[in-house]
């Protein structure tokens, strides 16, 4: 099987316009299959701002209204992801933007009421991605693009969380290609401790136990972790968290970063 | 050759909710192999006023400079795209968003500045599409869906007329398919007669030159006219400009709307 890396960068980097030309840059690098996958960023928030579209949250967590889907669908599948796509053009890599409804490549269920209603929020598993067309793509050169999107197959798209995206294609694609998953965010990787920012090296799922309960990892980590651990336990051959400057590093595999092992 | 039909819609169908739903129920309709090309409405002017964006307007064209360029990028290539694709999806169209950097289907040239500077707008022409990823596409059952932007394959977007896009796709997939070429718009055909709403049954290019003349057509349909022929003249099959809630007979090549002709 060939190899494929799929690459999922945060809100940091595309916020940070020369930090996402050189991650651009950085990425273009790397040799061989790879899929891009992007977060939003803070620049939905500024233009819900400038447009009045107040932010709902819930338990931290964001409610997709009506408008609040218009909102991303615009600035997460428009500005942002075709920006990026042509921006990796000029680096000539045959970028293809996607949310989940392009091709039907990502679908998902809308998020069931229970008792919070998340609106426009979509659930998705590895059975939702159409891997034979994008297994197509991939072999025929180009590099998919993906925002925080996907559809319900009724006509709607729903909002999802980018790293449960990433970690979806990679479970799919394993079938088809040796898969890599790459977490870039703005730390060096996990950190044992925010103050001197020591990097935790490989975490086992042994080690997320102990590290969950004595508190090293909490709050927004544990979505991430566990979604790489998905990924591990769905024959994706490594999992690596670590600084989106890092990338060409962990893409040579290089002990660069956090290692998700089983 | 098998058939291709190239269907383009203007503003006036994506402006009004219902129409452009009964629109995708039509288009999904046609048998065969088919692409859309859709331009932007008004909806872009509305987002533009809701952002403080001013209108740029030069001689009654568009000035595209950098902030309208993230806002036609966020509202045609976002919000009405990807709008559109999902809807196709739920009725069974395969359905694939694009715009001009997406695989690098259609590339243009910023349009030099002569007397005046247009800002981020492309000139493309049939040798800036790229056929081959395209017929591929379209022969695996994809539907691209395309929206008013190219790009420069310097890693910036161009706002270009989803007319010119429309028949300059149509001119370069003559090479590989028979192309029926479609401007859907809000009038019943080219008219003769804005009060009796009479329509012209065909136009010619000796016809169109006394119709110039005249003064029948003139403004903005000129460019739309002009589309057509070059299509004409690139042996795309048939081109027909008619209204959208006629595609489906238009698509049968029924004797409905205007046909261009040599």
């Amino acid at each position: 099987m060939e190899q494929l890396r799929i690459i999922k960068i945060g809100g940091k980097v595309i916020d940070d316009k020369e930090a996402l030309k050189q991650f651009l840059d950085d990425f273009s690098r790397i040799d061989g299959n790879k899929i891009l996958v992007h977060g939003g960023g803070k620049i939905a928030s500024d233009f819900g701002e400038r447009l009045g579209i107040q932010p709902k949250m819930l338990e931290g967590r964001r409610i997709t209204d009506a408008e609040t889907l218009d909102l991303v669908t615009m600035v997460y599948g428009g500005l942002v992801n075709k920006k990026i796509v042509a921006g990796l053009q000029a680096f000539g890599v045959n970028a293809l933007g996607l949310t989940g409804a392009d091709g039907n490549v990502l679908s998902a269920v809308k998020r069931p009421v229970r008792t919070v209603d998340y609106g426009f929020a979509g659930d998705t598993s590895k059975e939702d991605v159409n891997t034979s067309l994008l297994a197509d793509w991939i072999n025929t050169g180009l590099t998919p693009v993906f925002c925080a999107l996907t559809h319900d197959k009724k006509g709607s798209l729903l909002n999802t969380n980018a790293d449960t995206i990433a970690s979806v294609l990679a479970s799919a694609l394993a079938a088809h290609f040796k898969v890599q998953l790459i977490y870039c965010f703005e730390q060096l990787g996990v950190l044992r401790d925010f103050e001197t920012k020591e990097v935790i090296d490989t975490i086992d799922s042994n080690d997320y136990q102990a590290l969950k309960e004595e508190g090293v990892i909490s709050d927004g980590m544990i979505p991430k972790i566990d979604n790489a651990f998905a990924a591990i336990e769905n024959d994706v051959e490594e999992v690596r968290i670590g600084h989106f400057s890092t990338v060409n590093e962990m893409a040579l595999m290089q002990e660069v970063g956090t290692k998700i092992t089983k």
